[in-house]
């Protein structure tokens, strides 16, 4: 029996582990010294009432032999399909039912469409980014290509028309540079992919912290991206679910490679190595789309996107160049003083007490960056920003 | 854009949905007659009251910041990985809590596991099986040969020693066929799996109709099998969670192949592909193993077994050749007078009004077999059997 061989050049990522490890090194020597966490990329605040009362319910029919629900349907139930083809409308755009595939997350989701990609596939991947999406592409051993983020793009790489790709990965709003392709950006990238045929794999987790009208929240809001694109989304930072688990993805029945739709590929990978989200959680995530749902959730949204509000005004007035903080919940900012990401890491830590993220731990383009986020709470936010305005 | 051509070689399968169509036509036709199902393959009694008492305490806990529970370990909450160590003592299997994955339910792991194996390997399937089997191979395009289950063998194929694989199916108690290797049976195959260096995927979602304690319910039960098999187990049926969603798999530490240990390769795609299950879930699924919950799954476990002795013992009289009904859900019956399986559904449905699974749909070697289940209420099982004696 042989291994998947590719799983031998992943590269082992210490990270939050290193972060960790500093953290906890720094407090031996320091007993008693607080520290602020502001490097959290977890959502801080509980679920919203309506999606707790719905599933409550939930559970309640579950214990009944009349309304138990054994088996789902591997592509989600109805109810909660019907509610996200809603939901797209309220942003001009058409999708039907069966174009939305409810996943437990759009990670799982973002590594299982590989699976019906070939491996010869050429991959565009912009740097700095989530880690994941390199991962999952050496595993299957495909060849990868960064797109350049720097200051020069405001760390929205754009596509160079001399360079062919065949899967091409967006993350807008952006983790971890918080920026946000606008809709001209957007449509050069879906040009650029129907003129070589590519595809681009849309990850708009972070969607709902989009308050500016002019910026896409989603790329199906782009005209010819469905013939182009498929769209990750999650509940996640929309409605606290990261450990609750629900997401959606789309896949337009205008994507058709190799004469074959890829909607049709996706739903028998589903059928065939997925079983479906739990009927509790699919019922908690469609109260997400209720009158109160939505009210609650915004709610919460609003409170994380003034602690970006604070970090980035905080930033703006000291003169410190960063990406993001107004329609993300990430900030992404120069190092001060032409320090690397693990010196200002280590210098935060040691002066001001606060803890934020690496740049280079998003990729090589991220060193001399560094991320903060916003899903601290008020107070912690207010007392970290303070000491690292004083120590910058 | 190049797709996975692989999937563009599956076979498409029409088993449920013809079954259903021919109901309707039926129904059609016979407007008022009541039809007999013995062919549903999910559970129909709710969820225990400990597991929905347990998901109300872990509902609440979500809703509340002090006790809300954001990403958890992909690889699960230890309080479920310990209790799963801790069932397994109860079988004399010592395993360590790192080497217990928890999963959206065994579906998915069997079909995800495959991302870690190389695409060259051989697998060996037994034939009739649970048809993803195949399929998830097929979409990674390895080649797949059979292991025939026929009457001299009990459906109980075993191993050739002149014969080659690299990975090897085993599911016990099967489905479709119901039948149990004994513990001789299982030694052989984890006997040949070492010798020839090859790896048993061991498929135990039935373990829990086992009653006879001569019977292993567990591959790790088997000496030799920690350096060759990765057991697949699930609530779903153990305790009703075809619509909750929660299993467990089984990777440990001694399967090493290429020099690296399975365990470390699983780990690290679950890791980058997967973010765990829901805690709600993960909370209902700890109860599953406290006192109050194993008397309730196990009332429900016999209520099931009770209809799958009445089945079996129907047929014993009848003198009907039969497997399984005893240490399993499962009753796999030759079709009567040499009757093909679609024939005997046919026959079954217009003659007697009930319905059941044409054995073709699981594998070559299934033709001229039919499977009923014993997941239906006591009072559709007792008249279902009437009139399935009746006309056969």
């Amino acid at each position: 029996m042989k291994i998947n061989n590719n799983f031998l050049d992943l590269k082992d990522s210490y990270l939050f582990s290193t972060i960790a490890k500093k953290i906890k090194e720094f407090q031996a020597v320091n007993p008693g010294v607080k520290v602020y966490r502001l490097g959290i990329g977890d959502v801080t605040l509980p679920l919203a009432p309506a999606v707790i009362e719905a599933m409550h319910k939930a559970v309640d029919e579950m214990g009944v032999k009349e309304t138990f629900q054994g088996y789902g349907p591997e592509q989600g139930h109805d109810f909660l399909r019907n509610a996200i083809v809603d939901y797209y409308a309220t942003k001009d755009v058409k999708v039907s039912s069966d174009e939305v595939f409810i996943s437990d997350g759009a990670k799982s989701d973002l590594g299982n469409i590989l699976d019906i990609l070939h491996p010869s596939n050429k991959v565009l991947i912009p740097d700095p980014v989530y880690p994941a999406y390199v991962d999952t592409n050496v595993m299957a051993g495909r060849k990868i290509d960064v797109a350049k983020g720097n200051q020069a793009n405001g760390f929205k790489p754009m596509p160079d028309e001399n360079y062919k790709a065949d899967i091409i990965y967006i993350c807008s709003p952006n983790n971890p540079t918080g920026s946000v392709y606008t809709r001209e950006e957007l449509k050069a990238w879906v040009d650029y992919a129907n003129k070589q045929k590519a595809l681009i794999i849309f990850d708009s987790a972070y969607e709902a912290f989009v308050g500016d009208d002019k910026l896409p929240t989603s790329i199906l809001q782009i005209e010819g991206a469905r013939t182009c694109a498929i769209e990750f989304c999650s509940f996640s930072k929309t409605a606290g679910f990261t450990g609750t688990r629900c997401g959606y993805t789309v896949v337009p029945k205008e994507l058709v490679f190799d004469n074959t739709p890829l909607n049709k590929l996706w739903n028998r990978r589903q059928c065939t190595k997925f079983n479906g989200v739990p009927y509790i959680i699919q019922k908690g995530a469609e109260a997400v789309f209720s009158k109160e749902g939505q009210k609650q959730i915004r709610a919460n949204i609003a409170y994380y996107k003034e602690n970006a509000r604070i970090i980035h005004e905080a930033l703006e007035q000291k003169g410190i160049w960063h990406t993001g903080g107004i329609n993300s919940p990430y900030i992404w900012l120069q190092c001060p003083k032409g320090m690397t990401s693990w010196e200002y890491f280590d210098h935060l830590l040691t002066k001001a007490n606060v803890v934020g993220t690496p740049g280079a731990g998003f990729g090589e383009m991220g060193e001399g960056y560094f991320r903060l986020t916003a899903f601290g709470d008020r107070e912690t936010t207010l007392e970290a920003v303070k000491r690292i305005l004083e120590n910058s």
